[in-house]
């Protein structure tokens, strides 16, 4: 029963395959290969437009090395309030943009909504050159509480941000979770809602170690390959990368995938909510089920060594902080089995 | 009627007086002259303890020089969601610290209170090495709202941040204007209450250009000079730092100077008080009152030239966010004439 | 015929298999698997010492999050004027220290000699808090120049850097060719030298991606994990990192590819040396051969498809600066055929 | 006998006198003052353009903010060996710039020669992006040495780093002494031999505490403020900086004080050419004296309570390092009076 979370199980079997395939032979270094060509190739296919894309092996790399694109160090970077950006990767924001300063919003919400963004930004008066004035606006898609934003959300978001002069970011580390529990393409849930850079994580979802930052926004691209270089991350054998991604995007192998995970972890979410004692929390948006589950529950599940994560009850809706019951995250990968959902939801009352 | 800033002031006559004496003849520099000797032994009387002092040109550069040497790149920073190094200081905490990041409290309240700050610490769930950790807590003496705080409230706050093992640091820009409002011992609103760095501002009260950074516990300035010569704040004519030092000091100058503004302040803050359609807004700590003015006030004071600054409106308590009048805050300072004041406040309704 | 790079040759077939087995199942993430853990244990074997390792994916990383532990922002680090840090990492040295700068000597020597850094480090004069002081001496090993420092030289350079305070750092990403082909034991060639660091490179040798950054002085470690998060080189499914050790590692797998791979460079290093108008230049240490070759021999080497870079001439002895041969640089690999070596030398005359 | 340095004389009184003048009453802060704007208005008349003009408190700032605006964290900047800003600014150039990288050229002569500017840049091979590439160039006028570069050199060596897509800076810190050395205006020997940014300092020179940062290139000045701002150096009170200069510039006060200097320099350079034993080392051109002294001279001179530097001896032409005489330094400045010199010079042999 594992549901640590998605970065514990392993690249998929075609991933692996394509990685051993990639292996033999020679091959120009640096990412100026066959395998990164075609990823990129096939990105531009998927996402329906030009664009620019650089793999990298880490999402925290990823995201931040993006940051470091939009953000000035004197910059304010307005992200929903757990984001993973502001809990998950210590100062690195900080480290990559030189010093641009973090800010969450709506801490007791599950998802940033339009309106605390317009609020905050109106409300907003700085005087230059005193006060980090907002410029980046960075957004989790699935979001950090498992809940994906609508494109109506995502596009109202994204053009205050706009009007605001302000450039729009995307962490998709879930990305391909969110996209098939909405049912829409992957341009619809980025650019053309107005996304400038998107995150584009394979990690979480069937690759080993790789994650792709496209930027719709071309000309932000500009610095990108020298600030990957400056902080170590451009691999030699950059086929590594690019391999995986040619076959994760291949016929859909991606999407498949996220799907399998969805599916099971709404398997989970409807097994808790038949309980009576337990509870979930927040909206399910694609693989992962956060939910708050009583004693006898959480002994049951300890002692037949059920593998997830307490989560911080910061992050909990207001109402909720004093709850008893331990809180906590079920990450649902593509590959759980079915006995592993049957047991865990067996041993919940 | 000037209420700006206590910055828009020149220095006092005695401390331009102690510059030119000091500026004749040769005298060895980089810190190393008598002037500055001697405004070392000075505060170490005046905080009756053995200390660490440096003397830069500046408070954001005393502020973040200080900041850098107590925390760590990744290291979390708590202040009042008001407090000057988050909201007039650009990015140069993280600047200097190389990333730290800053975590504003308590908004709507005038100060930090440290209830805010405990729970905040006790419901605070880090994982290492994912997060940034708070290692050290910003007090700001008069707070950003012109309040102070009570030996109570700093003693209280230090004590929780100790035992959190952080570092307690305090932005003194206006540390005499409390000090005598508070009519305590400077030693008793630093490091008996629990502080270990100070920046003692006198540039707002009397001074041209001095900023003395503070080290109580000593074993932090380690790589003080270091990371001033490297942010060249390191003067060649320490004199002109250390002569300032030396007459602000003397014979409770400063004092002096601080009670003048406060005294002044209070005239204003009762010519508020007895209007009708204006409102004093937090409790006046020192030499700065905030207020809610109405429109014929408004209208009457900018025909009459008077210079003051109106306020960002998000620094208000929730319930007079939505108050129509204009929230404005008005600083006196060590040259204010019983004049301005009473034209000022006969300009009110 | 590919003498690219020992980096355009994909990972060896054993580490392959151990990372298609390492993928089955679930694990822990971000360091805390069994892989990794193993790998730590091998390593203590190899250097016959208790140490402390971290690993990374790419070979600047392992360099500068090392240097980092070392270095403070306002130090120098010392090196040879040929360094990879100096002259093929961009400014991810200076990224990483927060700005410490090197330093590189004797350009025109194939090695760091102890007697320029005896002479350094005793005609340098410094003046606190001005001037940026050497205190940590970077080794590559094999040098960039394709040599191999002695035990002799290596001691003699540690010892003179520790008599000035200095911490070493190997920069070993050809680590393994070296230790072969002086045929002497890991700690005789690190800790037992005065190493305090080394960042031993798998990813040229056999591995796909894999470097180890190894602290035989334990004590400064204590910031790397913290340091490698917050740069994004903390690997999730770090499995990935760890089987590749642990296959490279078992039962001499690295020794036997690096002794493959310097064997097939002496044969390249005869070739050339038969030849009448193509003159070798610096002594070989490991796999890589650097040479002069006339017009004649470039002419039918690009005919026939051979890969291989042209070095800079800046870095030749002076004396063959103005030779108008062309500088290259020929590396092996544990993937080079002999039929390689045999056509390419059959083209040269 | 004060030939420490030029920094360690005060302000001359015309400065003094403007900065009692300007304290007096209220005035606008952060440099919005009307002595801040008559200062870059009379330097706009002063070299004949229009520019953007910057004030600060020190050389070190104002050297590093300005190439900050220059180079980006992953360029190199090439200046002499002898730079201040690679010898005594510590590592303040790579905490501004974020990282780039400083190359100093021509150890062993006194300025840069075109020459040896020209030779390194077609001689260096950089491979995008993996190498640090030359982007500044830095000159010091006069340089380090004491040496001032012809119109002539200027003109060339900024012609060279701008056929390589270089800018040029000028560290200024004695631009006044080589002004009046040279007998030629400002404008030819800034942006019409093509200068982009000077640092043009007045604290070694009569003032206090006052440096420009002038952009001859306006474009290159975008980020100037913000910069400034988050290194803590706009001071708040702008005043003290704005009415140094506008005395400092008034009536050709800056160019008497340069020129008495230099004139003073000159006496003290014959004497030393008229000893036996003594030597003078590279040429004067303003109001620095080095020279190589025999040891019963340094013995009176020390009896006697002289005040100079010994200089670094690895600064000295090769042919001259092994020279048993002490290697010193002596500074004239604005203060200085003839009987100083004449006993100093009464004491050589």
């Amino acid at each position: 029963m594992y549901f640590g979370s998605d970065n514990q199980s392993g690249a998929s079997e075609k991933v692996m395959q394509a990685l051993v395939d990639a292996n033999r032979g020679v091959s120009s270094s640096y990412g100026t290969d066959d395998w990164t060509r075609n990823a990129e190739s096939a990105l531009e296919q998927v996402f329906e437009t030009k664009l620019k894309v650089y793999f990298v092996a880490s999402g925290t790399a990823a995201n931040c090395l993006a940051l470091s694109c939009l953000a000035k160090p004197w910059d304010m970077i307005l992200c929903h309030a757990q984001a993973h950006i502001l809990n998950d990767e210590l100062s690195a924001p900080e480290f990559y943009t030189g010093g641009a300063r973090l800010n969450g919003l709506d801490l007791d919400q599950p998802k940033l909504s339009a309106s605390s963004l317009a609020q905050y930004l109106e409300s907003f008066e700085g005087h230059v050159p005193h006060t980090a004035e907002p410029s980046v606006l960075s957004l989790t898609q699935l979001s950090e509480t498992g809940s994906a934003y609508t494109l109506e959300e995502l596009r109202s978001l994204a053009s205050i941000a706009k009007s605001h002069d302000m450039k729009v970011h995307m962490d998709g580390a879930r990305f391909a979770n969110a996209l098939v529990a909405l049912d829409v393409s992957p341009a619809e849930m980025t650019w053309r809602a107005g996304v400038d850079v998107l995150c584009l994580g394979a990690s979480k979802n069937g690759a080993l170690a790789a994650e792709a930052v496209i930027f719709f926004d071309m000309e932000l691209a500009a610095e990108f390959e020298l600030r990957r270089k400056r902080a170590g991350h451009l691999l030699s054998k950059g086929r590594l990368l690019g391999a995986q991604f040619c076959a994760w995007l291949d016929d859909n192998h991606w999407l498949d995938l996220a799907g399998y995970a969805n599916q099971k972890a709404e398997t989970l979410a409807i097994g808790i909510d038949r309980t009576s004692e337990c509870e979930r929390v927040w909206e399910r948006g694609g693989n992962e089920v956060f939910a708050l589950l009583n004693d006898s529950s959480m002994q049951a599940l300890r002692e037949q060594g059920a593998v997830f994560s307490e989560w911080p009850k910061r992050f909990l809706p207001k109402e909720k902080q004093l709850d008893s019951r331990a809180f906590v995250r079920l990450v649902v990968s593509h590959t759980t089995q079915n006995e592993e959902i049957d047991q865990f939801c067996s041993l919940l009352n």
